[in-house]
């Protein structure tokens, strides 16, 4: 158990964000959120998962939408309040703590925000150990979870309960509505005891998040003369490209943003070329046509001078960025994981090869 | 107090469908769902809304969705259990009847069907004493009552309950499921106490849609020689066009059925061209150009010879027909009757005037 003050929020922001693999929202919008809440409302506990008792009623709160709308509406003063009504009542139980669902500039920062309002712990887990776009992909399916009951509710006051067949059905009908609301609304899903949590959620995320997002932002200190080489090293991260961004095509369609960034090679990449596929997540990477990295592995840019994290609503002509591999958690590397957040889940007619395979072919 | 058996639900079925408008699905569905449960379960008791207790929970059940889709999905089997469930639960209360929200093929039906199943009376009265397309079309909305919570179920077992700010954001959201769900589901919405029933439904609609289906059924006995003649006097319509249909434009939209009948006059009509719009149900009719009916007001096609209620989901190339203009419900003629569903609502720019008004330009 410790706390969450201002100064951890920047850093959790920070490494979120690049474990957002591009999607999950604008960390400035993000940390207003956050920050406003914490000196509004304190500090917040955070919980190690095996401090959550067994039979305790956890609940990831997120939100839904396309990363582009995020940033425009935010969230308005009630919809915590409305969430944890609705689910509180749905199972005629307190909520023990809250929880993020996935990382991300916006969805890591919504929890501590909702945590600090509403006097709740926050849990050091969620169900990614990154951001995807849709919500039947969590760890939590693997595990047999139903992301129902699931709590809605807008900005404006609408607010609507699912209880679905499968996840995907949850997917399907949340989309549509979100959609209807206007492409962002907030959201509980998956609620579940806390010894579901112990088994199945990826733990010490937010933690995690912070001590990448230190990394990051001290980089250039401990650096020896090489940042990147730096920054690479305190990441753990594989080198796939770096380049600028000659070209990025965007289409917001279902509350997604789907889209592809064109970078031209710069520096040791000089006359070769890379491509980055998103669906609010950057999906696959190539360069000169070859793959190089492929969800569920972790495909983020980051400036090539401040190694900060674009997001892919961020993403500018003439940007110099770097393209970076980072392992996925490793229950996505398993068959049931591969079936539910795979290659073919995004309509890349590949199999899966772990990005530390697949990176070797970058300097082939 | 009295019982509906199957030879009521005949000519029930035939008159709802006449006062569907057009719309509300196809009666032999419809008479297929109903009869097959009051065969199954035993005859349904329908309650005058002057018995109802006024603390008593009635609550409206309906198909929403397309029509053309109704008549493919019909309905499984737990639906009606399912919603009884979900509406009994959010209100902490036993439901003490059920109630059509509105009149057509399968909507006069449906509630008849769920009665029997679950052993609940029905109420005499609708929210429209015709169909509508949208779901806050109701005199329920006249009288500042909420749609929901509304509970949506399809015959999958998806379910959903929505909270909304307006009736309108009920149609929005519930209407993005109803899509999602392929184009139709069972709904409970408007939930009201006797006492908002006996002062904003529109009573005893199912005893005028028996009365009705029976003269449709008996004109040609009673006719003296002139079964057209025979027909108006019993419906009370105004005759509007006698011609064939030349042209059906269609689109299937939002979950709606939306388009244009052009009929070629007959008879009397012949060298004249008459145009019929609508969206699941028909909402304005011109002859030569020149309007002679409008929403509220009903427009109804019947086939000229046995004076059967013809759907715009079995408009056909070739079928003859009359078009009857009935007056609506009087509620719907009042200033915020027409500020819900007059012709403006449905992006027909032109005010309202009372079709015994426009059909005098029918022979002008």
């Amino acid at each position: 158990m410790r706390t969450i003050d201002i100064k951890e929020i920047e850093d959790i922001a920070l490494g979120a964000t690049l474990l957002g693999a591009g999607g999950g929202g604008d960390p400035y919008i993000g940390k207003l959120v956050a920050i406003g809440a914490v000196r509004e409302c304190g500090p917040v506990t955070l919980l190690d998962p095996e401090e959550v008792p067994d039979d305790a009623l956890i609940v990831p709160i997120a939100m839904m939408g396309a990363p582009t709308v995020l940033g425009e509406k935010a969230v308005g003063g009630n919809e915590y309040k409305t969430l944890h009504r609705m689910i509180s009542q749905f199972f005629g139980k307190e909520i023990y703590a809250f929880m993020p669902i996935e990382a991300g500039g916006v969805n890591s920062m919504l929890p501590i925000a909702a945590a600090a309002r509403l006097g709740l712990p926050l849990v050091d887990a969620d169900g990614m150990g990154r951001a995807f776009p849709e919500l039947q992909m969590v760890t939590f399916t693997i595990g047999g979870m139903r992301a129902t009951p699931m709590a809605l509710t807008d900005e404006k006051g609408n607010s609507v309960i699912f209880d679905t067949i499968t996840n995907k059905w949850t997917e399907e009908l949340a989309r549509a509505v979100t959609t209807s609301c206007g492409g962002s609304v907030s959201v509980c899903l998956y609620a579940m005891t806390g010894s579901q949590l112990k088994e199945y959620a990826v733990k010490n995320i937010i933690t995690r998040s912070e001590n990448l997002g230190r990394a990051i932002r001290t980089v250039k200190e401990d650096a020896d003369g090489n940042p990147e080489a730096a920054f690479f090293r305190a990441t753990e991260g594989f080198r796939l490209f770096r380049g600028k961004i000659a070209d990025v095509r965007r289409e917001t369609r279902g509350a997604f943003n789907f889209g592809k960034v064109v970078l031209e090679g710069i520096g040791d990449f000089r006359g070769r070329q890379a491509e980055v596929d998103f669906q609010n997540e950057n999906l696959t990477a190539t360069v000169d046509g070859t793959l190089v990295a492929t969800v569920p592995d972790l495909i983020c840019l980051v400036d090539t001078e401040t190694f900060i994290p674009v997001t892919t609503d961020a993403l500018k002509y003439g940007k110099r960025v770097l393209v970076v591999g980072l392992k996925c958690f490793e229950m996505w590397r398993t068959e049931k994981g591969l079936e539910l957040v795979g290659p073919r889940c995004f309509g890349c007619d590949t199999d899966y090869v772990p990005v530390e395979e697949r990176a070797k072919e970058v300097s082939a």
